[in-house]
């Protein structure tokens, strides 16, 4: 008997028969003894249809009123969960994320959780009621404003609350079994695996594998709260992520992660000296466009180019910004590429393996796949390759590297 | 220019393009300088959707969750409306009821507003924007709960905000012209009211005249709040609703009011002793039944009976209670009848006029209309008939009492 967060996804209450079925897979962990604190996303469709009526009436919808629009999606889900709850005995009660003391930052629509305060929880847990908080949600305290935490911040709300909570396990439900070698859709022989660390989960989330938002894991990561993503459409153990140290074995490679979502740009003939790629990333930083890989090589002649890679659909928010840049920094032009993908093998193992990343080159080369930049870290290798290779080089490293097999 | 609380029902803003053109409205009032406070209920069918998921759930919804749930249709529209303002340019917020100030007391479904602390609402006008409060809903703070003020409850909204914000007008946007003679689906002539006094709407809406709700009127009378009744698709000037002195003709009859959706119960050989009547109508009270038509006729032998109409859907509910309370008052029996309805004739005029009573008993009879049960107030005279002959005694009387005509 523990205290357990639970999330569920859209999907997972996608209409009225599903969330009767998470009421009634509630129900066996509340029979168990456990405490539980149920987090839900909006019904299925609702959040695009909501966006989709703002986008009816405006191009460009202020952030503040998105979020009050967005917001209700959840608490809908929420309260039709604590009904379903109701109807099978169970003490339940809903609460929505000011209620839950979830509070923000005040950026809307994209709230950073600033802090937890969780007395009415607790409160409710201690009256016996299973919890069902609205996810995705907070509230910005200094303006008195709803905020969202941005698309699967339900995610990062099971998380945090996990961690304000002391729980014993936070489950991650999702229409997915849990996480894979690769992405299955791609590679039929792509394997489940039963853990993986934080780290290597980080840089599987990072690079577009969808199964959990990427702030989520870098909070759980953070706080060390164990994980447990798994599906809501039947019983299998889904995969556990947590610390490495706690790992049975050490792999090599883990898995292989792509995303095809991404655009390139390069800032050409910009002067090495210290401090401009600050003046160049603060600005992006502040307008909250995810710059990702960022590679600069040695200059020449005090002169160096600098690349990066962001969202696709944030290229021309961060070209308008990096070409006002531009004068301020003394650099010559601006490219942009949007037509490329990237391709990683991630694992724990290849810290201690020389020739991993030898060895990826090779398949890549094999299957006359260009390397048009590589990064690095302590865990991963990324190559940015032509977008419409990206496919093929997941199912060529999957297989070199064997992954299929246990 | 001055301060003017507009509220839209859920017609007015039943989707986009309807949503667009409120907007406009507001625009032409915002530019001539008005301060406006926007009440909004939720659009067209929300309510109802809501309301049918949760009985997919259960027969036997927790209220506070019903309130949670039903809450999130109105904030829906608040925000989109705010973003269809700043579309044309007027800078506008939406509000929830909480952020409003609209506290409650905590009988969820049917909360009463116990005060309003317009600080906020307040604040944004002194900023220059329009404030989009979203309507039906407030807060319980006791319990920190979300409550609901019942079916209609945006126009409760809209007139204790005018109040507490000392508007100079409270326009109620409906999908009617206005207050009737009588209702023009069953009196083709019947005649739109350029005014009306607070008395007299009070009885016709009691009696189901379902353009603005009961209890907002009540609202209205008991706090002097001037009300607009008006149409949102034309540019009509609506009903004025304001006080007796300032009408400028009084008309002897003014409307004819009508209801089929009630039901009798008869408390039989009820001992005449004080303190009886309460002991029957203080539970049907806790149990929030609105007890309606009261009538009880001189005792004999110290012995009498009792009869009093309820909502016919109450009927089950009211049933159960009295027969509850027939032991402990030394009571006969219990009947009931679900087969009545009633109609009225309401005008201030009537208080100095003798034979107005006497002329509605004979135009009915003059029909064939056979009356059951009578109760009178000092501008209202009912008579409770069978509900098959509503229809018939409602064309009757506006027509004998000559409202068709100015």
């Amino acid at each position: 008997m523990g205290l357990i967060v639970q999330k569920f996804g859209g999907t997972s209450v996608g209409n009225i028969e599903r969330i009767k079925n998470v009421a009634k897979r509630i129900y066996k962990y509340y029979k168990e003894g456990h405490k539980i604190v149920v987090v839900v996303s909006a019904m299925g469709d609702t959040t695009d249809e909501l966006i989709s009526m703002a986008e009816e009436i405006t191009k460009n919808p202020s952030p503040r009123e998105m979020d009050v629009l967005l917001s209700s999606g959840e608490r809908i889900s929420s309260a039709l969960l604590t009904m379903a709850l109701h109807e099978l005995g169970i003490p339940a009660i809903s609460l929505s994320g000011r209620q839950a003391g979830i509070y923000t930052n005040s950026i809307h629509t994209k709230a950073q959780i600033t802090c937890i305060k969780p007395e009415r929880i607790l409160k409710e847990i201690s009256l016996g009621k299973v919890v069902v908080v609205a996810g995705f949600q907070g509230y910005d305290l200094d303006n008195n404003n709803i905020t969202t935490l941005g698309r699967g911040g339900s995610d990062a709300t099971a998380v945090a609350l996990a961690y304000a909570l002391k729980a014993d396990i936070c489950e991650i439900y999702t229409d997915v079994e849990g996480i894979f070698t690769a992405d299955p859709r791609i590679v039929p022989s792509a394997r489940k695996l039963d853990y993986i660390s934080y780290e290597e989960m980080l840089e599987l989330a990072g690079q577009g594998a969808q199964v959990m938002q990427l702030r989520a894991m870098d909070l759980a990561a953070t706080y060390k709260v164990p994980i447990i993503v798994r599906s809501s459409f039947n019983e299998n153990s889904g995969t556990f992520i947590g610390e490495v140290e706690k790992m049975e074995t050490r792999r090599k490679i883990t898995g292989i992660a792509h995303n095809k979502n991404i655009a390139k740009i390069t800032v050409l003939g910009v002067p090495d000296k210290p401090g401009i790629a600050y003046k160049i990333f603060a600005p992006l930083g502040n307008a909250a466009i995810n710059v990702d890989d960022i590679v600069q090589n040695v200059s020449k002649d005090g002169i160096t180019d600098l690349s990066f890679t962001v969202p696709e659909k944030e290229l021309s928010n961060a070209l308008k910004i990096v070409k006002e840049i531009i004068p301020q920094i003394d650099a010559k032009d601006v490219l942009y590429d949007d037509q490329i993908g990237k391709v990683s093998i991630i694992g724990w193992g290849m810290q201690g393996t020389p020739g991993i990343a030898a060895k990826m080159f090779g398949i890549l080369a094999e299957n006359g796949i260009n390397i048009e930049m590589i990064t690095t870290s302590e865990i991963k290798i990324t190559c940015i390759i032509r977008r419409d290779l990206v496919e093929k080089a997941v199912q060529a490293l999957h297989d070199g590297f064997k992954l299929g097999e246990e």
